[in-house]
Order: C-alpha cells, then sequence, then structure tokens
C-alpha cells in the first residue's frame, strides 16, 4: 500500500464518546498510537457525548479503559501526554443547535486534517453529518468515518450513502471493517502479491473450496435488541465476511492502491451468483441457538436471553455457499459461517488446495492430507500451510506438518491492534483498507434476497445448541458437496486484540 | 517407494573391511540399525580382508570406529549382541582360491539374502565378483553393492558394468551413491509428489534457474594419488552432482518404484544439452586450490600435496552450467559447483522462482526478493522456504523470512545415517536409490567431452585460494546470465552425519 505519510496536525471527533466501541476500542487505540510515537503532532481528540460530564471525569473512564484493554502496556507517563490531547464537550449529536460549541472549539483550521467519527448507531450517519456540515465544519482536509451496519439493507445504504453523500465526497468518506486492519489479513496480500510462488496456484485449477469461519462464543452480551432487528446475515456476512471473500477471490490489482483494490473487489461482489428460489434451501442455512453450554458453563438459548422476544426468528447462525462466476474462480464453493454461541471464538479463512492429481504413494493414500492455508484471524493471528513431508527413516511414508508463519517475528513487543492501524490511516488519508459506497450496496445486493426469502417463508431457524458448530443442515452443506468443515483447532494464546 | 519388506534372514559380506568406508560407516550403520531393531534377525556380516586378523581384534577395531563415530548413540549391550552377527575372515579379494573359505563359512543357504558388498577400488569389481562366482557362491538371493566410481571414463565404466554383469543380472547389482540416503534428498521427491503445490511450479515457466553445490573444506587427506588421477569432474560431478540434478529435473514417476524413477532419471540425463567445442569454454569453469586458510588455519595448496605431482593439471574444483532440452526445463540453466578447500561444508540444491511478474510494491522494489526453495544436504540436513510477508504495523512493507521445515520434527533421539538407510534397502532388496548401468553409462557419455577437452586444449585449471569459493571464473559463469551464486548461510550445528 503506498503509503501516503500525510502527518499534518489533525483534530479528530469522536461522536459517542461514551460508548463501548470508543472505550474499548478507539481511546485505547488512540492511545497506543500516541504511546508509541506514531500520532501526529499537534493532535487533537475531542470526545463528544451526550453525558454531563467534566473533562476530568470523562478521561478517568478512557484511563480506566485503557488500563483494562491494554493492560501489559500501560505507561503513565505516555497516559498523561496523551490526556493532554484529549477534550471532552457535552453535545447532543442529533441537536443541529448545539454544534457551535463544537465549532468554537475546533477553531479556524483549513489545512488541519479533521476527521468526524461516528461511533453513534448508524441511523444518525445521515442527520449527525447533516448538523455537522450546517455549523459549517466541513473543511476540505475533513474525512469522516462510518461504523458498520451501513444500512439494514440495500434500500437504506443507499439512503444513509446518499444522505453522508451530500455532506462528504466520497474520497472522505472511510467506512470501517476492522477485520480488513488484521495483520493476518493484510499478509493475505502481502503473500499473494509479494511472492511469485502462491498466485499462480490461486484459482480454479488449484483451489478446491474456500472456507470462511468467523466463531463467536459470545451470547448477546446485552445487545438481544439490535442483535434481534438485525440477525447475523446483516450483522456479520454483509460486511466482514464477504470483505474476506472479497480479498481472497480479487484479481490482482494493478497498484495497492485505494481504488484500484476497491475496483477489485467490487468486481468479484458484481460476480457473485445469486442465491435465489431454490438455492436459497440448497445453499444457506439459518440457525438460532438453544440453550447449551459454552466452555463448560451453562448458558441460555437466544430466545431467553433480555430483550428477545420468545418467539423470534432472527438467526444468530448462517452458513451458506457463495459461488464466483468468473474465469478464475467457476467451480469453486465459497463456504461461509458465522454464529454466536459456538463451540470456540475463532476466524480463519482456509484455501483448501486440490488433491494430488496422482496418488504415488499407493500405501498410504489414506494419509495423504491435501495443501492447506490457512489465515487465521482470532483469536491468535497465524498462517499456516499444511503439506506433507516425509517421516524420517526407512522406507516413504509421508507425515503431515504445518509451516507456520510467525507473522511478528523480530517484533518484540506487541503487536498493533487492527484499530491502531486503520485510525492512522484516516488520520494519514490511506482509505485502501475501507470500503466504497459501491461495496456496501452491491454487498446489500447480494444479500438482501436472500433474507427476503427467508422471511417470506417464514420458517423458523434451524436450532443448535449452545457451544456447538451449528445446526446438523451446516455440516450437510459441505457434505453433500463430499466435503467438510475445517475443524479449527485453537490451541495457543490469543496475542491478538 | 513401496517398501518391499523383505525380512529373510541374511549373510552380508563385506570385501574391503579393514579399509575407511567400512570402519568409518558401513559398520557403524550396521550397528545402528541393529541397535534400533532394524537389522533382519538372524543376520551375519561377514568381515572379509586381506590382513591376519583374529575376530576379535577385527572387532576391537570396529568397536573403536563405532564408539567414534556414533559416540552419542553407543549402547555396550547392543554393541555386544551386534558383535555376535560379525565374523572375521583373511581372505585376498583376487586371489580365486582362496573362496573355499569363504563358501565353508556361508554354507547352503540359498534363501538367505546374501550380500556381497565390494568396499575396495573399484577396479576389483569384475575381479572378484568373478572369482566369487566361480566358487559358487552367487545364489538366487544374491545381491552385490558397488561405490562409485564407476569406471574412470564411459569405456571403462561399460567394462566394469559388463564384467560385474556377467556373474549378476542387473536387478542385482546395487550402485550406491550415498547422498541419495539423505533424508532432505528423499524429501524433495516427498514434497514435489506428496502434495499439490510445488509441482505445477516446478518447470521453466517459474522457475528460474537451479544451482547444486557440494562445497567440501577438505583437502587431499592423504588420497592424493586417487584424487590426481581422478579430478572433481569425474570424482564428483559424474556421481552425485548430476544424480541430485536428475532428481529435481525428472517428471513425476508413474510409480514410486525403482523402475520408474531410474527411466526418469536416464530421460533427465538423456536430454542433457551436450557441453562441446566453445561451449567447454562458456560453460564449464576447471579450478586447482592453491595455498589458503580454511577456518583460519594455514594450508597448503594442492600442488603441495602428498603424492601429488608438482605439476599437476588436475582439477579440485568444477563449476558448469548445465541445460535440459526438454519442454519442462528449457530455458532454465542448472548450474552446478564442487569443490575442495572452499570455505565452508554446504552441499544444497537452491531452487530459485521467477521473479513476481508485476510489482505492487513500487517503493521497495529494491527489496522485494525472490521465492527460493533450499534443500540442504550439509551440515545439516533441512528445508527452507525463502518468502515474502507483511513487517508487523501500519503501511504495507515486506520483509522476507525463511520457512524452514523441520525434517526430524517429533523424531525423538538421532535421525538415521544415509548409509542406514541404503543398507537396510539392500538387505530388503529395495533398489529404488540405487543406479541403474544405464545412469552410469549415460552420466560418462555426458561428462567425457568436457573431460576430453581440458585435457586436450592442455590448458591449466584456473586457480583459487583454498578456503575462497573457487576462482573468479565461477563468479562470471553465473554472472554473464544475470544471476549470482547463493550465498550459503552455514550456522547451524551439523545434526547430519
Amino acid at each position: 500500500m503506498s503509503l501516503i505519510t500525510d502527518s499534518r496536525p489533525f483534530d479528530m471527533i469522536v461522536v459517542g464518546a461514551s460508548g463501548d466501541l470508543a472505550h474499548r476500542k478507539l481511546l485505547p487505540s488512540l492511545y497506543l498510537l500516541h504511546q508509541g510515537g506514531n500520532l501526529p503532532s499537534p493532535g487533537r481528540i475531542l470526545a463528544v457525548a451526550r453525558h454531563e460530564w467534566s473533562r476530568e471525569a470523562y478521561l478517568a473512564g478512557v484511563e480506566k479503559g485503557c488500563r483494562e484493554h491494554v493492560p501489559d502496556d500501560f505507561q503513565p507517563d505516555a497516559w498523561r501526554g496523551f490526556a493532554e490531547r484529549v477534550d471532552y464537550l457535552r453535545l447532543t449529536a442529533t441537536d443541529a443547535a448545539a454544534y457551535g460549541d463544537l465549532a468554537r472549539l475546533l477553531g479556524e483550521a483549513p489545512d488541519r486534517v479533521r476527521v468526524l467519527y461516528l461511533a453513534t448507531p448508524p441511523t444518525l450517519y445521515g442527520d449527525v453529518s447533516h448538523a455537522y456540515a450546517a455549523a459549517g465544519l466541513v473543511t476540505p482536509a475533513s474525512r469522516i468515518v462510518l461504523e458498520k451496519p451501513i444500512g439494514t439493507d440495500l434500500g437504506s445504504a443507499m439512503e444513509v450513502n446518499a444522505s453522508v453523500g451530500e455532506v462528504f465526497a466520497e474520497r472522505q468518506i472511510y467506512r470501517i471493517d476492522h477485520y480488513l486492519g488484521k495483520e493476518a489479513v493484510q499478509n493475505l496480500m502481502a503473500i499473494r502479491f509479494g511472492n511469485a510462488l502462491f498466485e499462480p496456484m490461486w484459482r480454479a485449477e488449484h483451489v478446491d473450496h474456500v472456507q470462511i469461519t468467523v466463531a463467536e462464543t459470545l451470547g448477546m452480551e446485552g445487545r438481544g435488541s439490535y442483535y434481534d432487528q438485525t440477525g447475523t446475515l446483516r450483522d456479520m456476512v454483509q460486511n466482514h465476511l464477504l470483505q474476506l471473500l472479497c480479498l481472497v477471490a480479487m484479481e490482482p490489482p494493478a497498484r495497492l492502491e485505494q481504488n484500484a483494490i476497491r475496483e477489485e473487489k467490487i468486481k468479484v461482489l458484481r460476480s457473485l451468483k445469486p442465491i435465489v428460489g431454490p438455492d436459497v434451501t440448497r445453499k444457506t442455512v439459518r440457525g438460532q441457538y438453544r440453550e447449551g453450554a459454552v466452555a463448560g458453563r451453562p448458558v441460555v438459548g437466544y430466545l431467553e436471553e433480555d430483550d428477545v422476544p420468545g418467539d423470534s426468528k432472527s438467526e444468530t447462525f448462517v452458513a451458506l455457499k457463495a459461488e464466483i462466476h468468473n474465469w478464475r474462480w467457476a467451480g469453486v464453493p465459497f463456504y461461509l459461517r458465522t454464529g454466536k454461541r459456538m463451540g470456540h471464538r475463532v476466524s480463519e479463512i482456509v484455501i483448501q488446495f486440490r488433491r494430488v492429481p496422482h496418488l504415488l504413494f499407493p500405501d498410504q493414500s489414506g494419509m495423504l492430507d491435501d495443501n492447506r492455508l490457512v489465515i487465521r484471524l482470532q483469536p491468535d493471528e497465524s498462517i499456516k500451510l499444511a503439506m506433507m513431508i516425509k517421516e524420517p527413516g526407512s522406507g516413504m511414508h509421508l507425515k503431515k506438518v504445518h509451516l507456520k508463519l510467525d507473522l511478528f517475528d523480530g517484533q518484540d513487543g506487541r503487536m498493533p491492534l487492527a484499530y491502531e492501524r486503520l485510525l492512522l490511516d484516516v488520520i494519514r488519508g490511506v482509505a485502501t483498507l475501507f470500503m466504497h459506497r459501491d461495496e456496501v450496496e452491491e454487498a446489500w445486493r447480494w444479500i438482501e434476497p436472500i433474507h427476503d426469502a427467508w422471511e417470506e417463508r417464514g420458517n423458523r431457524p434451524r436450532v443448535y445448541a449452545a457451544g456447538t458448530w451449528g445446526p446438523p443442515e451446516s455440516i450437510a452443506l459441505t457434505v453433500q458437496d463430499g466435503r467438510y468443515w475445517y475443524e479449527h483447532v485453537v490451541e495457543s494464546q490469543p496475542r491478538s486484540r
């Protein structure tokens, strides 16, 4: 990625600064950037929320969050320096009249990079943008960061994009997907395009299928109301899983540059075969967890969660078989699955290569395993290649080994958070890892018919016990093609956050 | 390799049992096989030499050799069991009349595997075979093992093969090249044919060139007389280096079975472009060491070594550029080099892949290194893949990493000697790793014109200082093609013997 080193002074306005995302991710990430000397200076952080807090009270909350979420790295000296950058402003985001205070705090600063980070409910994106603009706060060096979900279907996504687009040019809009900030995901590109060895293999001729799994052990954790309106398909598949699919499947871009990469991703989304009619039953699985046990602890079912209606038909699990209709990927299924309350927390992309075309090792054909590249995003980040070598000693007996790429080799100390990277990219004006409006809308265009078909049919989701890998229909989805979900082995300690 | 588990009782007759090879390699390897429970039982070892020794005196020498050459593994209990298998017989190998004693010791044993191991000067192979046969010792279950060199040119090789062939059928003749018994070399086949990932890359479209280096630090060590008559081309290139070239370059055999593999190797040898006329100057380098220093210790030049004529034109170093005229390898040079008194003891095969066709990382094009597979045979055995990954942190900066395949992962204790594997293969009747008569002769057919051209021209070899990587002309051989010899990094402790 060509790194535009825009290290001009900046102001970052975090709207929704009292929320969970701000406390768990945004402020700790900014703090870590500061501590590592990577945050341009001067640079201010204006935390904005509707609570009647003093700056000190707000900072005390942020410090607590930092100590909690970056405990190994917390350095009191660096904290004091960071705290000096932070100011707090009480403001009701939808009250246009209140933006005068923000304008006074920001002052006239046409050259200063100005980042508006909306850590608010997505329904407010349009209104906040307009109120912000009405107060004359949009400068040429302004950028806006939007969190998912952008809309709940194609129509509402287009509305949000249009509304924000009335105020900000597309090049100023940074739609964030923190999965793309992960080192392992970045390395997917480095490995494909920085080595001559993999790209020739990266196609239907040599790849049998691809699996993308994002499994969470958490249940609703107080978000039952939001989740029940959204469901897994729209909360996870439309954004994270399709973005990962795009990165795996895209053609080599002409340059590692934002528009070149976005164009390739959009081409993938446009090549996705629509799942409609009888294919919805054949190629998608909608699941909902019942009570069960996660990590030995009993947990309630989805219908018993707070703020979830007892007759909810929302899904907490999705498995589907996507197909990409282009020359590179024709005939190669992309199996996606994601769910809440699964057996382990693990996110992995598995590139399963085809069998060797001819078996030279007849006495051990059953033992000969296929090559597999496993890119793990969670709980730790790693890339592993499963391959066969010879067992030492007499004869020619093969055994499987896992070549593990140490992504953090030679890196002393900690590895950067995904949000650190992405926030710095925004401040520097590097949009490569952010989504274009067309990507979001193309993803909705593919997702919507699946959701609509589910709703029309009105069936209840398939039930699975909490702590398992989803309903049996998910297994059947791959087995009907003679394939199997990869068994994720979670042995190592989390190194990623 | 389909493993014929012929664990019938056996007798192994080691002719030349008082020599260096027998004491350093053969008897220690047999001892280790016994100790590991891998030597079929009952099984006798009849050590034969012309010295007037008692069995006890001979065994004392072997025990000393074992203690010296397998010090970590020597177990007195196992030794006693092994010693019971060993007998010593005084016999002048060329004295046909003396073979009666051997016949009496062996007795009538038509079903017993009978291995005649000739650890004698190669000039005796024919005579010993005939004397052995005249004594009626060739049974249907007989095998003969021949060490290199088979002949000193095509004509003499054909003579030896013909003479031994009058007594033994080709399927009974095991021409040994201990390089082929090394785990790393075996893994070359396991990796190519046990994985779908490498074979598609294993061709001119993706491989830029191949390097095979066998560098020794030793000088003559008392072998000046033999070496001066032979020279490096015939002592090393004709067998070891060409065998390694064949294993890298061969087409996938139909089965991992002796005839299928030999046929593929012979096809490679027949596809080697002859080096004749002006190509001898352009594509070969003949070197001879002068005084210098190896590992900080001053050493004499070749011409000052014992038993080497002061005006010798024999080479102690060869570099050459081989080309294989077939569809797979057209345009891919195979650079071979081997020499005495070089900077390090290291034997490696380097598969250098082509550059990525399009550079996505413009700001670091100079840093982007090409993929390379390095198969190390000495001093330790390993397989490493050099590839690029992303540096952790902001931006997209690549760095080179080495993926190392641990060939001995999960193997507790020691790894088998090449000779252990090969001796067991002989006893079991597995000839996959041994050379067919046609291979030896084809190799000579390619080597001979180079040697003849050198002799005709009568030039002195290019001089290089002991402890260096050969004469400057060796560098020029690759540089004229815009390529460089791989810089072998020898950091690890020897694990191989």
